[in-house]
């Protein structure tokens, strides 16, 4: 069964509509290639704006039918067939090989189920990677987190795995491309930036990198997913803090400060900060997929799925913004260069394909930044407020799930699942969980050291007495985002295992309490938060801070705390998160995060301006982890301070028997 | 007088010479034209390989008589007629104004006499600079360690002073050119970056921006002095650890592998470390000027005047190293586009002049970093022994100087110049001193706070009771150079000096004692020198290491210790200085500075490999200026054992005196 049930139909007319079947199952097919959350069926206001109990009771069963359908995402690894399809629509095409990367339009970090055409190709499931296919080999690249997810989900006689950086895309094309070759690449998934990177491989190989109209996956992909729907709704001012229209004229400025009259944005995140919607097309995040054009009276075209945007948000959304298909961005580009105006563009996320339009148009572009993604990294007070209260829930949250952990680990059975689980029914209890922020990391034991370890019934381990085990995860509310790792002793850990944590805890401390001018940037902390593990020779292969959005990306820029450069200085209202580890393959893993905000530093003598951290995460860190000898003074002021503080805010919200294990487990030490 | 005095002239015709009294001339006028430095009359050897005592006596004596001529350089502020004098030949040359940079051909700290336009120009003295001179209005650029000099120095209702890089002469230049204006520059001393940094703001202005074939200042300064000539020598391998063959071939294979066949050098200390050889054109650093065309097969083309390479030297160079006059490098360049050859140019440092002269001849250019920076940032072990040598030698002096000075300035009438008098002076006394490293900064009180103080009569402080005095000096010894800073308590410090000494105290000892990953740059590693400052809301405007060369710059890249991003990962075998401060204006300068070398550490259990720094300096810090309470454990054992090495090394090298006072200044804390 697919087309619109009888009952759907049935119950629509009687609200004295006159529904089109064909036109309800598109609508549907949208609705079901986007994630679920946990949100509750929103949703059913697409099909309509005031629906009872009966419609959304036909409604959710006619989804979950249609959620039956394989949309070929499940095989691990992919049936060869798909290849061989593919090698022969290539063949057709004209083509000497096809990059396949694992990016939608947007080079965002989750992408809808149609846009995973290298999951289909491949099998490979990780949240960054390409495939290269030639006629007679293909490649798949991919990064260290992944060397082992890609040997269990991929057939690598047919894909060869090689991982980045060592191994780069562009010196396999420079070396496996045949002279004269075509290789293929869809220019709506390629950044401009990284077009000419490939380009100039390709060249070096005598080859050349051809754009393609239709992407060749998508002719040989059947049952391929439709465009996700997931409606778009007001974020409220109250959450906000600032109206659209204020957050219009201040990027238009900062637009035409640039020199340009339009800016074309092609980050969902930026489109809902600067429209104060939300939208929930991709898993885990909320914002809507679309494109934009700013202009620099503070109107905005969004090139968006009408069908995903209830009548009360194109309400919302007001006179100033106007709604248009997404087919229609390259005519308006087109009109922007008959009128002689001059668009920005990010050269880093923007599609090839804007590039080869705006060009074509006769556009004079303006190569730059994102204009929204620094205004929206720097929270203001209603956000930073909301931030705040988000977490004071969280948690009481997370805090409930330690305890319980605390109690029930002791018998030495409870498996990752069930406990992420757990976790997660904790937080839906605040009654206020959107989604989480991200899949919740579960590791146990040897699990635990796998940094980015994703449990499956096939993994999962027992959290075992004498392990540490690992949880990171995060959640949605309306008033913010959060991103928390505990590691928590399962019974005594060793003194090894005490050793590493609490260094990690000295560099976690050391990057909580510094302070530090204006203009500093994150690359300039980062050693901050490692000296306590480089002094005995150990170290951790990931970024110590990212940034985090309101009620947004768990993951978002421009600024970072990494040994990457990046040439961005914090400032007041930024949300970064501090998280160094330790890492033993095989053995354990350790990191303890905490969200922080950027805020001014009020020093009386300072020299000039200041800024310093105010810890955001509200959960007791495992002091049975902690050789207490190792720390200075001033660490274990900071670590009982803030114990303190989690247990003021969270007592209150908790129950006895959690309230009993707060106070020992947040005890001065 | 000026031309050969006849006592020279016959002692020549006694040995068998027959001397044109005009190159005679034209000789001596380069000599003077160089710095005298300490090594003594060595430059005799340009007159007569075999010099006697009567010779030199002679030849001493006019160079003393010629080198009294005034160059111009010694006005400030500079006479009015100089500015109006450049205004005609402006006119006449039908330019609208013109740069007047600090720079040489060669980008370096230090440029010889003849390149000072800019002090002639406008009087002003310091070490980085810029005028730009219109029909109707000049302007002079300096940066913040300028701002209080720029005043005494120069007519600033003539040149208006701007503060780099508030104000940017690239933004003077596009608001203040006329449009349709021709704003004229010398290609010699503009870089090809600097260039087109330069160009785009003068077309902003409507303008353009015009190479001269010869500078107008030079048309219009009489007595310009001539190019200086002092003796290129060689430097044995017993202090270079690599012959020049062996340099040659390392490099030209970095040449080979960027996909050059020939590198253009024109910083003078690359060509120096290539050819082991020092000379002595520029005060304080000991290399000759000059440019070289390092060819893929290990030969070299040195541009440089044959005046100034003794016999001995040319035969050192040996057969693959070929001299011609710098003239001739413009017609070797056309000679290479014949052939079809790419060079390799640093564009951050290579003249303008070589970009169009390059592309003139049709010469394919591949821009990359001087290949030789790098390989000669990396010491060697013969070069990093001699090094250890020079600073126990070095340490030995500044002892005592402390010493002398902890006795002497409780009288509290001693004043900044003598001190510095008496602290060179000791060095000398180890008879093995070529120079200092760089003009002594010598700052009593208020003095101390200025960053590049140097003192004058006019300027000079007494060391009062109650006052910190800053020292920071170096010295050029044949085995290595050396730079140190200390800070030393006349009578009782205050509570507020001694917190502030010792934050310095523990930034200098946190990189001192740091561990870090190969790939670690050092701006990764800036903040750890300051976070005890940062605390308390203080922070210092300088950079907190920079390289240092074997007996060459003692400001040398490409590696860096400073909130400056820069990409260059710290190596083993590379010298950095450790200098954190802090500086109260109009009351006391604070600095710490001991040079280190890196190493690799040697860490039981690593996960992968780590450095370390191994400090070369050895001269005692002052206790009396130690707050012990703010000292953690660690910081204090390391501050012993550094004590206690001092006291090994140097306690042997000194006088009776000297050593009763070390041990109490190096005692146990």
């Amino acid at each position: 069964m697919s087309s619109a049930p009888d009952d759907v139909l049935h119950l629509l007319r009687q609200r004295g509509r006159s529904p089109d079947p064909a036109a309800l199952e598109g609508l549907m097919r949208g609705v079901v290639a986007a994630p679920e959350g946990l949100a509750g069926p929103e949703w059913v206001e697409l099909f309509d704006a005031q629906p009872d109990a009966e419609l959304t009771r036909a409604l959710t069963a006619w989804r979950a039918e249609l959620a039956k359908a394989d949309d070929g995402l499940h095989a691990s690894p992919a049936p060869p067939s798909r290849l061989a399809s593919l090698r022969e629509e290539l063949a057709r095409c004209g083509l000497d090989g096809f990059v396949v990367p694992r990016a939608d339009e947007h080079q965002g970090e989750y992408v809808p189920r149609r846009s995973q055409r290298l999951a289909w190709l491949t099998g490979f499931s990780g949240s960054a990677g390409l495939a290269i296919v030639l006629a007679d080999k293909a490649a798949i690249f991919i990064d260290g987190r992944y060397t082992l997810a890609v040997r269990a989900q991929v057939d690598t006689e047919a894909f060869v795995p090689h991982q980045i950086p060592e191994d780069s895309p562009e010196a396999w094309i420079a070396a496996n491309l045949p002279k004269g070759g075509k290789l293929g690449f869809d220019p709506w998934l390629q950044t401009i930036d990284g077009h000419e990177r490939y380009a100039r491989a390709a060249q070096r190989a005598g080859a050349s990198f051809v754009a393609v109209e239709q992407n060749p996956i998508d002719a040989v992909w059947k049952d391929r997913p439709a465009p996700p729907l997931a409606p778009v709704l007001p974020h409220p001012v109250e959450f906000a803090g600032e109206t659209s229209e204020q957050r219009r004229r201040r990027i238009a400025d900062i637009v035409a400060a640039k020199g340009a009259d339009v800016a074309l944005l092609t980050a969902p995140d930026s489109i809902a900060w600067l429209l104060n919607v939300r939208g929930g097309d991709v898993p885990r995040t909320p914002f809507a997929l679309g494109f934009a054009l700013l202009h620099t009276d503070g109107h905005v075209d969004l090139y968006m799925d009408r069908r995903k945007v209830p009548a009360r948000t194109v309400a919302w959304l007001g006179n100033a913004v106007t709604l248009a298909p997404p087919e229609e961005l390259g005519a308006a580009i087109d009109t922007l260069g008959k009128v002689g105006k001059t668009v920005l563009v990010e050269t880093a996320t923007a599609p090839f394909w804007a590039a080869t339009r705006l060009q074509a148009a006769g556009v004079a572009v303006v190569r730059d930044a994102d204009p929204v993604a620094l205004p929206k990294a720097c929270k203001n007070a209603v956000e930073l407020e909301g931030i705040r209260t988000a977490h004071r829930r969280d948690g009481a949250a997370v805090t409930r799930f330690l305890a319980w952990l605390g109690r029930e680990s002791k018998n030495g059975k409870l498996r990752e699942i069930e406990v992420s689980d757990r976790l997660q029914a904790l937080r839906q209890e605040t009654g206020k969980l959107r989604d989480l922020s991200f899949d919740t990391i579960s590791g146990a034991g040897p699990n635990g050291a796998i940094v980015h370890y994703h449990a499956t019934e096939a993994t999962e381990r027992t959290l075992e007495p004498g392990s540490l085990y690992l949880v990171d995860s995060g959640a949605q509310y309306r008033d913010g985002t959060t991103d928390i790792t505990r590691t928590v002793g399962i019974g005594t850990a060793t003194p090894e295992m005490r050793d590493r944590f609490t260094r990690v805890l000295k560099g976690h401390i050391a990057l909580a309490t510094a302070r530090f001018p204006f203009g500093t940037t994150g690359s300039q902390l980062d050693a901050l938060a490692r000296t306590a593990l480089w002094q005995v020779g150990l170290d951790y292969d990931h970024g110590t801070g990212h940034g985090v959005g309101a009620y947004l990306s768990v993951h978002e820029g421009p600024q970072r705390i990494s040994k990457v450069a990046n040439g961005v200085a914090l400032q007041p209202g930024m949300i970064v998160s501090n998280e160094p580890g330790y890492y033993k393959t095989g053995a354990y893993g350790i990191r303890l995060e905490n969200l922080l905000a950027v805020r001014e530093a009020e020093i009386e003598g300072a020299d000039r301006r200041y800024l310093e951290f105010e810890t955001l995460t509200l959960a007791p860190l495992d002091l049975n982890c902690v050789d207490v000898g190792l720390l200075t003074d001033q660490e274990k002021a900071w670590l009982n301070a803030y114990h303190a503080r989690v247990r003021e805010v969270v007592a209150p919200q908790v129950d006895e028997a959690t309230r009993a294990w707060l106070a020992e487990a947040t005890r001065a030490i």
